[in-house]
């Protein structure tokens, strides 16, 4: 038995079998051999597992997150059966007398490094293919385990370094009981992935991956950041109650799904949801969101080899908006850069990628990617209550230059004589202190202001919410934050706007009452943390919360805020 | 005739010719020789004129800069005369018969490849300088020049890629007239230490390297941000003239040196210089200052291998403040990482540097770095009229535990016998957003505020100020920025302290009336623009800056701002 703490990332409890997702080791002897029909049948039969494999992820790609996303499955696919590259595997079987392995390295890394060293950025796509797919047919030849979260068909908890956007959209709920990996943070991808999937998750443990062995039994405690290895009977006893009583308390949640989100001196607020895909809704529904109050549209863009078409992103906000009916759905537009990177728009490397060319700042300078996202998005307006939203504005000159452009582009489609929805909200997400700061002169001229707390407070802070050695900077509770929401709130009311909050922040128990008392009005959280706040927020008295409100932003640190939010909320 | 345009970094003309500051082609043959002894003759000839310029600039270096720097050329010299090191390439001649080129190359290489494996830094630094030493050499075997910044002896412009802080150093005034370089911005380092050096100077141009040739004449017009390469005489004519007004303006301004600065209706400010190193404090005195508002303490810890001592530490505070007089010294304590990185103490590599493990951080972690600056500072602080401050406070608790240590050694000291002053204020840069905007609670437990605004700008617009994608984001006028300036003037003076600007932005003739407005006390700059600012403040009203704040910090944007300023003090 071994217990490792790391960050709690998703509610739940999760005991289950390891499943470990990681790179196998795939080195391999050159020998010489004398019977190369043997050698022919080895790789053909390895070619063949790994194409019954993808085409296996393929359809769960395709079925989990949508077509778009298997595409670069099939491109996988056309590599295995393309004589141009299989052929010379088996010359070199035959003539050189060697091993299988051998052939494929040697053949496959001739292809790899001519594509690569080529000026086009479509070749050395295709070289990162073959990259990938030679290593699940090295894999197959040398009889070791590919892992593959898409190929997972027993119960397990996943342990992992980190897990990619992609290994979590693969990640199949039926199975995958809870997951822990080493880095992480709460705010980091997989950890809002685990979320908006209700998978139970532990990350940030440092050496989990070091720590567990094949087959080992795990128990994953997504409420207090604890992952077990190999517990004994007592202590899986007594996870099973945890379990229970969970999942009790969410039957007790459930009942409030479809109650509106009222204070106990009867002030009401609305409780919505953050999502990535269109597969999310079901969730937000099931867990009682009253709207969407952020979509992140980034992963529409993500891994694929081009951008979206206008009409996939139709196609994707138009479910979404169908899917919520007259409930508000936020969507920001493409916040891409800083730590998020698409290969094929060629994003500039940078020294401080969190201060740099990314969201809105990239999209003005790139028509070509924002428009059709803004046409998309117009054109999906007569299917619902969207509103949209900038990321990362600093200026106001960029408000006005990315309204314009909606504008431009709303004109050019009632000249199309395409439909487009006359009650749009227009608004902006506030996550540079900047904005915070002059909210007062953004307010006359955005809908509605959504805080991002993730960025506003690395930046306020000035620490990158990603580094560890200045983790203790990320301080959500520190005045100074509070100030800046206070400011926003403040100013967005006078003006007789709404204020959201999408960060990690607005569904966390310590913050609501303070936020509840500041008169933030709308929560957007992870899917899963909505029912919980809605019981939270029966009990809180904004009456109170407010009268709060001068001393709380008086205070000097972060931990005085805690102390004293606990006290009063006890 | 050529004119490129730049960033003007450092005012004044220059017209001279160029001097290109930059690595030589240092490519050789591999010859096999029949004539050994010639060759040996050629190596020792080459050690020999490399052992003279190195006396050169370790002398140069001792004068300019300080004995501690001019170590490394001692370390320099002792491989140039290390047998261990210069046998074997003697012997390699004599026994494999190649030419001298060959034999320092393969020799230098074979030991610079053993030291830099060693896990041992000390052994790193060697291969280094080892490094270092062989180009020299190799570039007197070839017969090309070895540029260096210590060996200019006649009137030339700098040309150069970037020059490093100790390429900055090295320039003597009596030679170098200006310079010119491809990268850098108002604010980067080469940029600071011209105005500090007093030589014209225009950055950023992008190609002056590759656009400039050997002997080509130079202008460097360091007002307009310009350089005209081989002007024709009409222009050379017209610039000495504009040169000549130049220094007439200078003369004219040199009238108010002992002058204190008071506005048109009588108030007074304080107007102080940044400060690099005790050498600068001349320029300070020349120019005016009435203070030092800023002593970077970095330049102590650069260009060496390993921390400076205490002992070091204090003769170079106890110069300044002797020197200085009564007038104030604030001495910002050590702001490394970020983009200053110091070999020997192994900070890490981050994603966002600017964002990360630097300054304060740096040095509350590590308390053998801290301390001694502490005590060296306390034990100065009896020679003048010193002030501590800590660069990049984010939170309260920051400043406590710097504090605390600083108080902790000086009970040591006191206890110790040593003499230290009772009246040393202690105060914070202001340079973090979320310690401008808690300013309030700030003012309560500090003795005084400088704004840092270089930094203060690039978090609160969260704009790398180094990345010229996003420069249009770097607006020191931007209403944010306005409103927590004012919002740290404001707290400061509600409880009785002062606050200073020693970012850019206080020298500048824009910033300077908002600032007096916004009641602004100590104006700290480059020291040259210390006369032209007071001549600039004569002239103004007070009371009439004052009446524009309100609708100032209204404004939605910096063009805005910028408009009305240039209208109200046209």
């Amino acid at each position: 038995m071994r217990k490792i703490e790391g960050i709690a990332a998703s509610t739940g409890i999760a005991i289950a079998k390891a499943y470990e997702l990681k790179a196998p080791e795939l080195t391999f002897e050159n020998v010489t051999i004398d019977n190369p029909d043997k050698e022919t049948e080895r790789l053909d039969e390895a070619l063949k597992i790994s194409k019954q494999e993808l085409e296996k992820i393929k359809e769960h790609t395709k079925n989990e997150i949508g077509d778009e996303h298997a595409e670069i499955f099939s491109a996988h696919l056309l590599v295995l059966s393309d004589p141009e590259l299989i052929k010379p595997m088996k010359d070199k079987i035959n003539t050189d007398k060697v091993n299988a392995e051998a052939a494929l390295d040697e053949v496959a890394n001739m292809f790899i490094d001519m594509f690569k060293n080529m000026d086009n950025e479509y070749m050395r796509e295709r070289a990162a293919d073959i990259q990938d797919v030679t290593k699940r047919v090295m894999a197959h030849l040398l009889g070791v385990n590919f892992p593959d979260p898409a190929l997972i068909d027993e119960q397990v908890v996943v342990i992992a370094n980190d897990l990619t956007p992609s290994d979590t959209a693969q990640l199949n709920r039926e199975f995958v009981k809870g997951f822990a990996t080493d880095i992480g943070g709460r705010t980091s991808h997989s950890a809002i992935m685990a979320r908006s999937l209700e998978i139970p998750a532990v990350v940030g443990t440092k050496n989990i991956t070091t720590s567990v062995s094949k087959d080992d039994i795990i128990i994953v405690d997504g409420m207090e950041g604890i992952v077990i290895i190999n517990p004994s009977d007592e202590e899986i006893e007594s996870y099973r109650k945890k379990q229970e009583s969970f999942a009790e308390q969410q039957q007790e949640w459930a009942k409030l799904k479809d109650e509106p989100t009222f204070t106990s001196d009867g002030e009401q607020v609305e409780l919505a949801a953050n999502i990535g895909t269109p597969a999310d809704v079901e969730g937000v529904l099931n867990n009682g969101g009253e709207g969407i109050g952020l979509y992140r549209t980034e992963f529409l863009y993500m891994g694929k080899s081009e951008l979206p078409t206008e009409e996939e992103q139709y196609e994707a906000y138009t479910s979404v908006l169908e899917q919520m009916g007259d409930k508000p759905v936020v969507v920001r537009t493409l916040d891409v850069g800083g730590d998020k990177e698409l290969s094929y728009l060629d994003l500039p490397k940078e020294l401080n990628p969190f201060l740099g060319f990314r969201a809105i700042r990239f999209c003005l300078e790139n028509e070509h990617v924002f428009r059709p996202q803004l046409r998309a998005l117009l054109r999906a307006s007569v299917h619902g209550n969207l509103k949209i939203m900038f990321p990362m504005i600093a200026t106001l000159e960029e408000f006005r230059k990315a309204k314009a452009l909606l504008l431009d582009e709303k004109e050019a489609l009632l000249a199309e004589g395409v439909k487009v929805s006359e009650d749009i909200e227009v608004g902006i997400m506030v996550e540079i202190p900047s904005t915070a700061v002059i909210a007062r002169q953004f307010a006359k001229e955005v809908d509605f202001f959504s805080i991002g707390t993730n960025d506003l407070i690395q930046y306020t802070m000035a620490a990158d919410r990603m580094n560890q050695q200045v983790s203790y900077l990320y301080q959500p509770y520190n005045p100074a934050i509070l100030n800046l929401i206070h400011t926003v709130i403040e100013a967005a009311h006078k003006e007789g706007k709404w204020v959201g909050m999408c960060g990690e922040m607005a569904g966390d128990s310590i913050a609501i009452p303070i936020l509840l008392g500041l008169g933030l009005d709308e929560f957007s959280m992870s899917a899963t943390s909505i029912l919980p706040a809605r019981t939270q927020i029966l009990n809180l008295s904004k009456k109170e919360m407010t009268s709060f409100k001068e001393q709380l932003l008086s205070m000097g640190t972060a931990e005085e805020v805690v102390a004293f939010v606990k006290e009063k909320t006890e």
